[in-house]
């Protein structure tokens, strides 16, 4: 698997742009931007300058929040914007409890909505729609779709055009992975990489660099293999206590190195 | 449903006595020990002071930690101590993944093995097993079982002498959960109630006091009511930051109050 680049790996050190030069530089053939940042750059910069250094858009980070007032306009220009960047797939994170409520129930079905009332111009837009399941501990605030069987159910009530982002820091626990892998098949769109660390010490912000952690790596990735994924693998690291302090060429390299590793 | 105090609740502030004299003082008629507080108390104490307030032992905590060296000489000791305060079950945390290694099969291969050693002591001494799924988010540090399917799997497998505590903290957020309680019946040894915060500052130590948090505590409660749940329910909060630090005695009563309000 060839490596790419999630931008908020080095959100702290580097703009779109940077991150940009930096993936051509240090030979990394695949970018995943986060939409704050391409809205910083222009969408139309973004464009030529990740045509220019011929990168692969592996995906656009993210739509969704289907939970929140605005949900509709946003995952619509969303979809746009992943369409001017030729991007792989639209990454959702879906949303957590509709605020002020203890739904669960309610905010999935809020969720199954949205996908749905968006999916239309996802398809004519020719953009895959990836939905992303979350670690539990992030299902009050931020998705509700807490498990790969989960997200698989979702795209089967709603066919074609969606997919699912499989990222080894939310699914790397789960006891039926490699059997929800397998169901996945050919609706993997993105697999992300990072490391659970020991102790973990920040819910969001302490994801480890590969290598760092407890995750069997290689063996994940030879599941999304089987299951006959052959798209890039994505470093997508939010790091506050470490990578986002450290020089991001440095972070890139060891990025690099330890995906050889894998 | 009947209150119970898990004692860990005010662990900073009252050793074992006080908690038992606290919960007979405001009124609670269950309690669940940890072991090191039974320790330090002396089992035999322990034993009769309980008695002596006609307080119903809901559990011990904790066994478990098969993946530790020492399990088996601490399990059997465990089920020994369970049997002498009368507990209704012995609660396990069943250990992460083993030290050093990043094979959660292996690790829940040998869950399984080590729980199956100790199942006719247990059976022998009176003392059910109750298998505590815990969130995913302490899959590698502290129990490698991690959803209530999974944990009823494994009772399954394991037969007679085998059920489930259900603690709200670590399975709200599950697609399943109505599915699993419903499936898990009688085999429910104990229910565990707290609250989840958003934002919840520690993986570990930052529970929150019923009605605090999101989890939808009365719809669970009436799920697990419907599976032919008699038992007490009962509280158990870590929290570093709040309720450890409060008077012992408002935590009781806080308790008591929102008890009676799911």
């Amino acid at each position: 698997m060839e490596l790419a680049l999630n931008t908020a790996t080095v959100k702290r050190q580097w703009n779109l742009a940077q991150a940009i030069e930096g993936c051509a530089r240090h030979g990394i053939r695949g970018i995943d931007p986060w939409r704050d940042q391409v809205a910083d750059l222009g969408l139309k910069k973004a464009v030529s300058l990740i045509r220019r250094h011929g990168l692969t858009v592996t995906g656009l980070c993210r739509g969704g929040f289907f939970t929140a007032p605005n949900w509709r306009d946003e995952n619509l220009r969303a979809v746009e914007e992943a369409h001017e960047l030729g991007a792989q797939c639209l990454v959702l994170v879906v949303g957590g409890l509709v605020p002020g409520s203890k739904d669960l129930f309610a905010s999935r079905e809020r969720v199954k909505e949205g996908i749905a009332a968006v999916l239309p111009e996802a398809i004519k837009a020719g953009v895959p729609l990836a939905i992303e399941p979350l670690h539990p501990m992030l299902a009050a605030d931020r998705a509700c779709i807490n498990t790969l069987e989960q997200a698989l159910d979702l795209c089967d009530l709603l066919g074609e055009g969606v997919g699912v982002a499989v990222d080894v820091y939310h699914v790397w626990w789960d006891p039926k992975l490699e059997q929800q892998i397998k169901r996945a098949g050919k609706r993997i769109l993105a697999y992300h990489v990072c490391d659970w660390l020991v102790p973990t010490r920040d819910l969001l912000n302490d994801r480890g660099m590969m290598g760092d952690g407890v995750i069997d790596l290689p063996l994940i990735r030879s599941w999304v293999e089987a299951a006959g994924y052959a798209g890039f693998q994505e470093v997508e690291i939010f790091s506050e206590l470490d990578w986002w302090r450290r020089d991001p060429d440095e972070v890139l390299r060891t990025c690099k190195e330890r995906v050889s590793q894998i």
